[in-house]
C-alpha cells in the first residue's frame, strides 16, 4: 500500500499526546482501476471502479465478463493519476458549475465571529489549513438549493453526475455482466419503492424537486464528488469519525475519513467534541470527495465551556454559519426535541441517549423554554439554502435501548420532524430525517412506516438499529441486522456503527470493520429491493467461487486484503490460489468439483434448458405417481 | 484464565504437524458462578450460569436485582468445583435414567465392523480415548428415542430437565429481574409460535410428541446436559469443527469444541474428513456435554478413499452403527437428494454445494440409480431408534449463491424431506430438516413458510443463510443478518458460519466470532418473537449502561472478554470504571449523564407515571391547538 506523507501540525496544538499516524491511505484496491465516465455537461466525468477478472472460464458459447464496474466512494485517493496534497486538498471539482450559476457572491471574509476569531489566532498558524478560499454565500434573495433548482426545472451538473453514478453502466454492461447461464437477478420487494431501470438526470431532479431524495452539496464544498441519498436510489452508508475531549488527534481523523471512503462510505460526519475542532474540520472538508455532515451543537457546547444552560440562540446561529461557510453538506439539528416531549422520557429505562437531544432537552429544563432550534428554525432555513447545507433533523428523543424502542418520546419527536419537514420545503431546503436506535427486528418496520408518513416520503436516514442490547463488542453486527432491514424496507441511509459502540472510541480498524458491516447491509438491502444490477457483483463473485477463480473471489470481495488474508491463512502457496479445490474439504472432496460431473450429466442427457429440467422432473413424479406412491421402488435395483 | 492439560497423543498419529494447543479453556466466565437446579426426577439438576451484578443503583424505592441467571451451554468446564480429565471425559450423567428404563443392552463390542477394525488396530493405540464404555442399543424390538416415550405419555427426566433449562427461573426471578423502572418486554410477533410463559415437563414432552421439537440424544452419549430445537423454545445455535485432510489435529478440535460451548454454541457438530476421524469422534463425544452432530456421508468417503461411485449401503450402514455407538446425536442425512432433482442443478450458477449432496449426487449419476440413502430410509430409521440418534435431514442441493435461491431444485429436495419426515415418525425417530444456505433477505420467509408446511412443523435447521455473496472474509455477518431473520420467522436452530466460511479453515477465533454473531442472531430473534423473559438481559445490560456500571456491562456482555478490552483500549485505568462517563464522549458531555436532571425535573413536576407524562403530552398538544396551531408560540420567551 502505498502512503503519502501528512503534514505534521505542530505539536503546541494541545492535542493529545497520541502519536500521530503520519501517513495516508492512497493506492487502488487489488486489480481495481479508476474509470471516468463522461456526461453532457461541461465537467461531468464520474469517477467508478472497474474491477479486472482473470480470464473466467467460458462456457456453453457464453463468455463470462472480463471487468466488472462497482460505484466508488474512495474519490481521487484510489487513482494513481491524481497526485494527492493534503496540504492543499482536493481539486474543486464542482466550483465552476456553482459559478457558473451565479447566484453566489464571494465573501471578503467569514461570517461567523468565531471564524474570524480562529482564522487571526496567530497561535493556529500551524494547525490551520494553508489554503482557505473565499467563503461563497447566495447572493441576497437568492437559493442556491438543489432542491431549489429541482423545483425550477433545472438539471443540474451535480443531477447528471448522479444519474451517471447510479446507473453504474448497467446497460453498457448488461451484456458482459451476464453469467454464461444467463442468470441476472431476483425480482425484489422493494415496499414502495419504485427504482427504475434508468436512473436519468430527470429522475434524479424529479426525485429531489419531490423531497424524496437530498443531494447534500454545499456551495464551500465543491471538492465532492456528487451522491444522493433517497429511497429509490442505491441504499448508502455513513461512517463517524471525530476527536473526542479523551483522544485523537487532526491527523488520525483526515486518515480515518480517507480509510472509511476507501471501503465504502458514501459520507462521513465529523462529530469531534475536542479541541481544535474548527481546524479538524477544515483539514477534513478540504480533503474530502463525499459530503460531510456535522451536529453543530457539539461544538456550540464547546464554546459555553460544556454547560448547556449557557447556550444561546446567537452562539448556536454564529456555529451554524462558520461550519456552513466551511463547506458542512449537512447539519444534524434537533430541532424537534420540544420541551412537552422532554417528560415523556423520564420513565425510559435510559433516558435521552442522543448527545444532541440531551443537550437541547437540558437546555429546554434549565430555562424553562421551548427548545431554541426549534424557534428559530425558521432563521436556520435561511442559513441553509443560503450556503445548500441540507438538514438531517435530528432524532434527539431516539431510543437507547431495546426497551424504550418506538415509545411516546420517540415517536412524538417524529411527528414534529414531519413538521419541520414542510417547514424546510417551503424555504426549498433539503431535508432528511434521522432515525434510532435500538429496536427490536419486529418492530422495525413501524419505524420506516410511520417515518414516511409522518415526514411525507423524506429520506429516512437511522443509526442501526441495533437489534438487541447484549453484545457490546459486537454492535456492528447488532446493529448491522437491523440495519439491512431497515434498508430494506426504505431506509436511504444507514449510519455505521463500530465494533467499538457504547466502549470506546474507534480505531482505524475499527471504523473498516463499521464500514464492511454497513456495506454489507446497504447491499443485502438493495438486494432484497431489487435494485436494478445490485445482483451483478453477487454473480460474478459467486461465478468466480464456483470456477475456483481465487484471485477474483478476493478482488469482488468488499475486503480483497481480508479475504486474501483469510485464505492464505490455510493456505499460503502461491500454486493453491490455481487450486481446484479449498482448505475446508480438500482435493478429493469438493462439491463444486463434483457438480461439474453433474452438469456434463446434464449435457449428456440434453437438458440444457430449466424447461427440459422441469419437465423431467415431472416425468419422474407421473412415473412415481404410477407405481403406486410407493416411497420404496425397486431399491438397490438397477 | 486456567487452562489444563491436555493429553498428547504420539506424534506418531499420522495429523499434520501443526503445534497441538496443548490446554483447554476452563475458566469461569467474569463475574459468573454455576448454579443447578434441581427438578423432581433423581439427578435432574440443571445448570445455569449466575451473573452477580455490582451494587445496582436504587432508584424510586425499587431495588435492581443483584444477579441475573442465564442459559448455561459450557458444561461442566465452567464449574471450578468439578474435576476436569478429558482422559477419562466427562461424568455421565443420563447413565442412570438411561438403564432405569431397562430397554437398552449394554453390547459386548462394538457392532461396526469398521469400529472393530480401530479398536483393535496397536498403531492407534495412543491415539485413542482410553475409557472407551461398552456400546448401549435398544433392546431387540424396543424403541429408545424421545420421541418415542413422548408419544407414550412418558415424561423422561431429560424432558423435565429441558423444562427447567428453558424456563431459565423465570418466575423465581421476575421481581428481581425487572427494572426499577418497571420495563418487562415488548410482545413479540412469533409468526403462529406459541410459547407459554412457563415451559412445563408435560409442554416438552408433548412438543416433542408433535414432532415439532427434538431432544437429540443418543443414548451412548450419556455425558450431555439435555436441551431442545424446536419452534417454541429458545432458538439454538449450532458450531461446526472438525479437521479436514488439509490441517488440523485431535487437540485443536477438542479444544474448539470447549471453546464453542463456552460462548455459547447449543450443540456442535463435527465435519472432520481428514485421518483418524473416528478417535477424534470418541474424544469430542467423551468430553462433549452438548449434542454432537456429524455427516456420517464423510466418513463413508473417507473409507473409500474419496471415490463417491465406490460407496456402498452396506459401507454406509457400517458407518452409521459405528457412529451411532459412538454416541453421536443427530446424524445429516441427504436423503432427499433423489436422481430426478440432480439435473435440476445443472443450470445454476453454483451447482450442489453441500458436500454431503454433492457425493449422493455423484453416486446416484454414476450409478444411474436411486439415493441409497433414499432407497435404504427405513433401514436407517432402524437404526436411527435403536440409538435415538435423530435426523438432521440434509438439504443436498441447498442454494450455494444468491443467484440460486429457492430455486426448483432446493424446493423439490424439500418436498422429499417433508416425505421422509412422515416416514421417520412412523419409526418415533426424531426428525428436523435442514435450510439453505445464500438467500437474499425477501426471500428468507418463503422458506420458512414452505418448510413448516412441507415438512409438518419438524424443526428448521439453517445454514444463515448469507444474505449477499460479495462479502467472503465477513460471512458470519451477512450470514448474521439472515439467521436472526429465519430465527425470527420460527427456524429453530442456526447453523454458524465463521469469518473463514469459503476461504479457509476457522481458527479458534474464527470460533468464537462465528458463535457470538450466531447468539446475537438466536437472541435478536428470541426477542423479536416475544420470548417471555428474553429481554431480561437486554433490560440489565442496558440498565447497567445507564448507570454506569462498566463492570456489569462487561460481565452482562455475551463476551465480556472483548467488551472490556475494547473500554480499556481507550480508557485503561481502574478508575474509568467507575466513572460516569465514557470515552466517545468525555466527562462533560454524557447525554446520560443530562438525562438525570430530565428525571429529576420530571420528578419535580410529580409526573412519575406514564400515563400522568402522557396526559401532559396531550395537555400540550391541547394548547398547541388552542393558538391557533402555529409552529411558533410565543419565541424565546419564557
Amino acid at each position: 500500500m502505498k502512503h503519502t506523507e501528512l503534514p505534521q501540525p505542530s505539536s503546541t496544538n494541545g492535542n493529545s499526546g497520541h502519536a500521530p499516524t503520519s501517513a495516508l491511505t492512497t493506492s487502488p484496491l487489488p486489480a481495481s482501476k479508476k474509470v471516468y465516465v463522461k456526461g453532457e455537461q461541461d465537467g461531468v466525468a464520474v469517477p467508478m471502479r472497474e474491477i479486472t477478472l482473470s480470464s473466467a472460464k467460458k462456457e456453453n458459447g457464453a463468455s463470462a465478463s472480463s471487468s466488472i464496474v462497482v460505484y466508488d466512494t474512495s474519490g481521487p485517493y484510489t487513482d494513481p493519476a491524481t497526485k494527492i496534497d493534503v496540504q492543499r486538498g482536493l481539486p474543486p471539482l464542482r466550483r465552476d458549475w456553482i459559478l457558473a450559476r451565479q447566484d453566489v457572491d464571494a465573501l471578503p471574509d467569514v461570517s461567523s465571529e468565531y471564524g474570524r476569531l480562529r482564522a487571526n489566532d496567530p497561535a493556529l498558524a500551524d494547525l490551520r489549513f494553508g489554503h482557505i478560499r473565499q467563503p461563497l454565500r447566495a447572493k441576497p434573495g437568492k437559493n442556491v438549493s438543489q432542491l431549489h433548482y429541482a423545483r425550477r426545472g433545472i438539471v443540474t451538473p451535480e443531477m447528471e453526475y448522479i444519474a451517471i453514478r447510479e446507473t453504474q453502466l448497467r446497460d453498457a454492461h448488461a451484456q458482459s455482466n451476464g453469467t454464461p447461464r444467463g442468470v441476472v437477478q431476483h425480482p425484489g420487494q422493494a415496499w414502495g419503492a419504485t427504482i427504475p431501470h434508468a436512473i436519468t438526470p430527470e429522475f434524479v431532479r424529479d426525485e429531489v424537486a419531490r423531497g424524496r431524495a437530498i443531494i447534500p452539496a454545499n456551495v464551500n464544498h465543491s471538492e465532492i464528488e456528487p451522491m444522493i441519498i433517497g429511497r429509490n436510489f442505491l441504499v448508502k452508508i455513513n461512517a463517524n469519525i471525530g476527536n473526542s475531549a479523551v483522544v485523537s488527534s487532526i491527523e488520525e481523523e483526515v486518515e480515518k475519513m480517507i480509510w472509511a471512503i476507501r471501503w465504502g462510505s458514501d459520507t462521513v460526519m465529523d462529530l469531534s467534541t475536542g479541541k481544535n475542532i474548527h481546524e479538524t474540520r477544515e483539514w477534513i472538508i478540504r480533503n474530502s470527495p463525499v459530503p460531510i455532515g456535522t451536529v453543530p451543537i457539539y461544538q456550540a457546547l464547546e464554546k459555553v465551556g460544556g454547560k448547556p444552560e449557557d447556550l444561546t440562540w446567537d452562539l448556536y446561529r454564529d456555529t451554524l454559519i462558520e461550519q456552513a461557510e466551511q463547506g458542512v453538506d449537512y447539519f444534524t439539528i434537533h430541532a424537534g426535541v420540544k420541551l412537552a416531549y422532554v417528560p415523556l422520557t423520564a420513565n425510559r429505562m435510559t433516558g435521552i441517549v442522543s448527545r444532541g437531544g440531551s443537550i437541547h432537552a437540558k437546555w429546554c429544563l434549565a430555562h424553562h423554554r421551548e427548545n431554541f432550534a426549534y424557534t428559530h428554525f425558521e432563521e436556520i432555513c435561511e442559513i441553509m439554502k443560503a450556503y445548500d447545507v441540507s438538514f438531517s433533523l435530528g432524532d434527539g428523543l431516539r431510543p437507547g435501548s431495546i426497551a424504550d424502542a418506538n415509545d411516546a418520546a420517540q415517536f412524538a419527536e417524529l411527528e414534529t420532524l414531519g413538521e419541520l419537514t414542510k417547514h424546510a420545503w417551503a424555504h426549498d431546503v433539503q431535508v432528511m430525517i434521522e432515525g434510532p436506535g435500538h429496536v427490536p427486528m419486529h418492530m422495525i418496520h413501524e419505524n420506516m412506516e410511520r417515518q414516511l408518513e409522518a415526514c411525507h416520503e423524506a429520506p429516512f436516514y437511522t443509526l442501526g438499529p441495533l437489534t438487541t442490547d447484549v453484545a457490546p463488542g459486537y454492535d456492528h453486527i447488532t446493529s448491522g441486522i437491523g440495519a439491512a432491514m431497515i434498508g430494506w424496507y426504505g431506509c436511504a441511509m444507514l449510519c455505521y456503527v463500530t465494533p467499538k459502540e457504547h466502549l470506546g472510541l474507534p480505531t482505524k480498524e475499527d471504523v473498516k470493520a463499521g464500514v464492511i458491516a454497513y456495506k454489507i447491509a446497504a447491499h443485502a438491502a438493495d438486494l432484497a429491493k431489487g435494485h436494478p444490477g445490485a445482483q451483478r457483483r453477487d454473480n460474478a463473485l459467486s461465478q468466480a467461487r464456483f470456477e475456483f477463480r481465487w484471485e477474483d473471489q478476493f478482488n469482488l470481495s468488499l475486503d480483497p486484503d481480508t479475504a486474501r488474508a483469510y485464505h492464505d491463512a490455510t493456505l499460503p502457496d502461491h500454486a493453491a490460489k490455481g487450486a481446484h479445490f479449498c482448505s475446508m474439504c480438500g482435493p478429493q472432496f469438493c462439491s463444486m468439483k463434483i457438480t461439474q460431473d453433474v452438469r456434463d450429466y446434464a449435457a449428456q442427457l440434453d437438458m440444457g434448458e430449466q424447461q427440459a429440467l422441469e419437465a423431467g422432473l415431472r416425468e419422474k413424479a407421473d412415473e412415481f405417481r404410477k407405481t403406486g406412491g410407493e416411497l420404496y421402488v425397486h431399491p438397490d435395483k438397477p
